[in-house]
């Protein structure tokens, strides 16, 4: 049991106010930007008043319509992020944005160059830009990104934008987070090939072709067009569109804009928003479960038992099967 | 509990000779392949009888070195791995090759069509060779491949060769797999800058550059050596070397196996060996206890309670710690 509920931050670093989880909580639901932040990096330090912090926030969660963004590398991502932002701030919706970056445990990533672009927002007191570079370490986007997804809808963002770098994996992995999944292609970067390689005709609830000015725009929407119609779609089931974009010169974002509400107003409707939430607040809980079980097992009865136990399957005396059965009967007893 | 130990094959599929456990399993030690195929299917379709499989196999265990292969696309993965089996068996060792496709949960993954390189060596008694495109299932590589490397091994394999597809995550994980990795580069690819992106400076045990008739081959060497030599290691650490190959025409592979040799012996002198398999073995573990653990978590009294406390969580009535308590709780009763 978690006996403060300081948030100090760590001796080393810039030393920070303390304050009350309960204190946070409501500036973040005022709108102020430090304690916002300040409940992000709880999130992603696994601190453990996090448990405080999800419970205190839990009554003001729902309200905030979460759009992945994904697509190759070179589509144009951040751009349109940035372009979208201002488009739903005409609207007059609050924005979240996360950046999502699924960089090695190794590399660290920080290969973020053009992040910079988003600092045209640095001054919207509407619009909470965060970048999430904590891969790895409790089990990455799929531990901390639904827990900040939570501090952003509680904070009052009308949607949250989560954009990832890269392909492959950490896509699908979007595409479990968000209710929305918009997926952006762009002119002469082989993304056929690409595209049905990652799996991306799959996951998408709208397709974006940007950069939609250069020769081969036409042709990639097209493309696309007949890929998505050889899928099975059920009778009532939602029919991806595809928008054309410029999104340096922010043309076609109004349109982007109305096609994801189309998509959240048919996600209420169809009962498809309360089973894609129900899902992801599942494997959420089974993350948490599970990361609650490891730490148990890695020290249980003083001394690691799961280490003895991996001893003995090394050197062949027991299998994984039996070790973990006895790993699971030490627990439960 | 399994209450039948028959390995008779799916209704539908061309219906297979029944056996037992323990004759598939003392028919694999012989060397019969198709006992081998037999169980590594088994693992693939996570078989019930596993438990049983595993356990008959423990006692022959440990004795493989496991050699995983990566590199990006294009650097000659396939036509090394191969020349790489032809020296081997110039030594006299019995190989085993997993060729793991790590393709998106929905693409299926059939991008392999080299694949057919491998037929050198399919008349070969002494060279086992299987590709595993089963990602996604129950944990892919995480959960298929250590089992079917214990198949292997326990068939009495000397080396066993895991050769992976693309870059990224799948690398890492790789690396936690084998004993020994061999990160293959080839002139220009522009693999400084990949290298870097996917940190495979930081898992490689020996370095390959392929394609060494090519020009660009002393600088990549060049770029490797500077970038290794500023990696920060500890006195008695094992120090990558760097080879060349030109793996088409069987060149620089016996220097390659020298390596691998090499390597294999600093692994067990410095007690790296035992550490690395017992980590291994952990993981092991835990990822069973884990499955088992979901798999009752999805089902308990009749009803799913997960799907009960997602539903809360999913509607604000609670938060996932709290909704991860009482999962546990219910489990532990």
């Amino acid at each position: 049991m978690v006996s403060t509920s300081s948030t100090t931050g760590k001796v080393g670093g810039r030393r920070r106010s303390t304050a009350s989880v309960p204190d946070l909580v409501s500036r973040a639901r005022e709108g102020d930007p430090r304690a916002v932040a300040r409940l992000i990096s709880l999130v992603e330090d696994a601190s453990p008043l996090l448990r405080e912090v999800m419970a205190a926030l839990a009554p003001y969660t729902g309200h905030a319509q979460i759009v992945g963004i994904t697509g190759s590398p070179g589509v144009g991502k951040s751009t349109s992020t940035s372009a979208l932002v201002s488009e739903l701030r005409k609207h007059g919706k609050r924005v979240g944005v996360l950046a999502v970056d699924p960089s090695s445990p190794f590399s660290g990533g920080a290969l973020l160059g053009d992040r910079v672009r988003m600092q045209d927002h640095a001054l919207d007191r509407d619009v909470y830009i965060r970048s999430m570079a904590s891969r790895g370490h409790l089990g990455g986007l799929a531990w901390t990104t639904p827990q900040a997804l939570r501090v952003l809808d509680a904070a009052g963002c009308d949607v949250i934008l989560i954009e990832t770098v890269g392909v492959g994996q950490s896509e699908v992995e979007i595409a479990g987070l968000a209710d929305t999944t918009m997926v952006l292609l762009a002119p002469g970067m082989g993304d056929g090939i690409q595209a049905a390689k990652a799996g991306i005709l799959e996951i998408g609830d709208l397709y974006v072709v940007n950069k939609a000015d250069r020769d081969g725009a036409d042709q990639v929407r097209r493309d696309l067009r007949s890929m998505l119609a050889l899928a099975d779609r059920s009778e009532g089931a939602w029919k991806p569109p595809i928008v054309k974009t410029v999104a340096q010169r922010s043309e076609g974002l109004d349109e982007v804009v109305e096609q994801i509400d189309q998509h959240y107003a048919w996600l209420r409707s169809s009962g498809e928003l309360e089973k894609r939430r129900t899902r992801r607040a599942r494997d959420e809980i089974e993350a948490i479960a599970v990361t609650a079980l490891r730490e148990r097992w890695g020290d249980v009865h003083g001394r690691s038992e799961l280490d003895d136990l991996a001893a003995s399957v090394a050197a062949g005396k027991s299998d994984p099967y039996a070790a973990a059965d006895e790993l699971l009967d030490a627990f439960t007893d």
